[in-house]
């Protein structure tokens, strides 16, 4: 089976370039490790225009739906490597599980190998890559992970119920990440390495408003101190602070490490460089969402689904030449 | 009341400026003739990510309900003037009913005049103006328009029950008209210029398959016959088709003639000029959606909703400075 288009990543750009593509006829399948990419983990979104109210994984789980009903295939598995017209996968690439086919060369087309070892090829790509966590790197961060240190409030708030808990960032996903813990935990701390906190400014007027939060400006955190789970940090002022739980909200890079073997454009940053259709630099190969460099500084659902459509639109018109 | 930001327009752009222009607590006043725009005359939308099926209408008052839930304000009624600046309006620009005080031009703002008399002042505007239809220009349109000739098949479709009727276009939006159409009327006529539909797959597939549905290609109309109202359909090959109703369906022209005062910089189509950041040539003013030269092929709700977040965020860092 050839596909038209593989999608890559199943966050909201990933998700609507599906719903497109399959409107389209094209046919489309989607791959991705985790359904929702970032937005599963919004607790609550409120701003995508249509829904004054929905958990981030229902808003993915309905835009899967759509795009089943319309034909496409939504595939949950982690992509572990890219090709282009590759003769055959070299041998360490090869998953253990798999079960296919050699690859045909003789057209221009992807290739693409998943964790569960499967080969899927296309006729064009759409990289909706999205973002990984920015990791503080001090002392303590990766022994404790998983052990009091966690990267996402709505995947591990519960479990810190009753207990202390800092969030370190200052920007929205900060805020938000502290409202939502500010529901199990006794005491939040949010630690801000600026003087202010940034992101909207609704959830910002709430923060301030809650009793059970504690912002610390100019501060941040220089060592993760524990035994077998966390149970302090130290600030860069040396004081020490007894909790449970850090949350790491520091901000995102894109996950473009997958990329290696092709010749895709990155910026300094290493997003991927898009025009306004959405195209990379190598041909049939499009890029949209959170892992492309546009709108940097204004990662938003309604965006991602929108460059979603325009890649796919592309490569819809790219394929008909 | 100064508001932060006026936006012009109540369709998805407008809608979902709106609503971030609530969550950024900014004073926000969205103004229009019709809510949804010319979502609203979808009959059927099924590509908005998050919604497998919806009218538009019902996805217009989706989005209103979110903005108000946030603080915005939403007013219908038409604007008839946008001003920069003005010490005071001329007087032949003064509704009867204006019942304001004279304009205050101290500070650096917009003035916005509208039919119901009323005049809103703002520090920054979002023009999400949207289109128009494009019409035929050929004997019998103007004269029957109302009386058989239309330019919106779900507003006056269901005036055609088991009559013939033309759609008069080849792209989507006659596409999806003519099947519309073909629930109320007995016969549809499709008159496309070209050799083919154009527009997305999966409803040209639905036309073909419908048997009340008559594509003719290579035929353009010559002129619109009635006696009171339509009766017949002249193409250029002379040939006459008996039939009472004729939709017009041959794209749109940007709703930009409000602009005529301000020196907003067009494309040669009549498009607003925007960068990436939906700025146009004049400070603290952006616009969004179908308005704009962006995506000029692929006029999307989710492509116009975007944009609309996009110019709210710029007119928010903007004002902050």
């Amino acid at each position: 089976m050839l596909y038209d288009v593989i999608i890559i990543g199943l966050g909201p750009a990933g998700l609507s370039a599906a719903i497109y593509g399959a409107r389209y006829n094209l046919k489309t399948l989607a791959l991705g490790s985790v359904l929702g990419g970032a937005m599963a983990e919004a607790w609550m979104v409120e701003n995508y225009p249509g829904f004054a109210e929905t958990k981030g994984l229902e808003l993915a789980e309905k835009m899967k739906s759509q795009a089943e009903k319309f034909g496409a295939k939504i595939i949950n598995d982690e992509v572990i490597k890219i090709m282009q017209n590759a003769k055959f996968p070299a041998k360490q690439d090869l998953p253990a599980k798999r079960d296919q086919a050699p690859l045909d060369a003789s057209r221009n087309k992807f290739q693409i190998i998943t964790k569960n070892g499967k080969i899927y090829e296309s006729r064009a790509l759409i990289l909706a890559l999205g973002t990984q966590r920015r990791k503080l790197n001090i002392p303590g961060e990766e022994k404790f992970h998983g052990h009091g240190v966690a990267y996402c409030a709505t995947c591990d708030g519960a479990f810190f119920k009753n207990k202390s808990v800092a969030v370190i960032g200052g920007g929205d996903s900060a805020v938000k990440s502290a409202l939502l813990l500010s529901q199990y935990a006794d005491k939040v701390y949010i630690i801000v390495r600026g003087e202010s906190l940034t992101g909207e400014p609704k959830n910002i007027d709430t923060i301030k408003n809650n009793n059970k939060v504690e912002i610390m400006y100019k501060k941040s955190v220089s060592e993760i101190i524990g035994n077998g789970s966390v149970n302090a940090i130290k600030l860069n002022n040396n004081k020490k602070i007894d909790l449970s739980g850090v949350f790491v909200e520091i901000g995102t890079i894109p996950a473009s490490t997958l990329l290696n073997d092709l010749k895709i454009a990155l910026d300094e940053q290493g997003y991927i460089k898009v025009d306004n259709s959405q195209k990379t630099n190598v041909a049939k190969i499009y890029a949209a969402g959170d892992v492309t460099n546009q709108n940097a500084g204004f990662k938003q659902i309604i965006i991602a689904a929108s460059s979603g459509a325009v890649a796919v639109h592309s490569a819809y018109k790219d394929l008909a030449k």
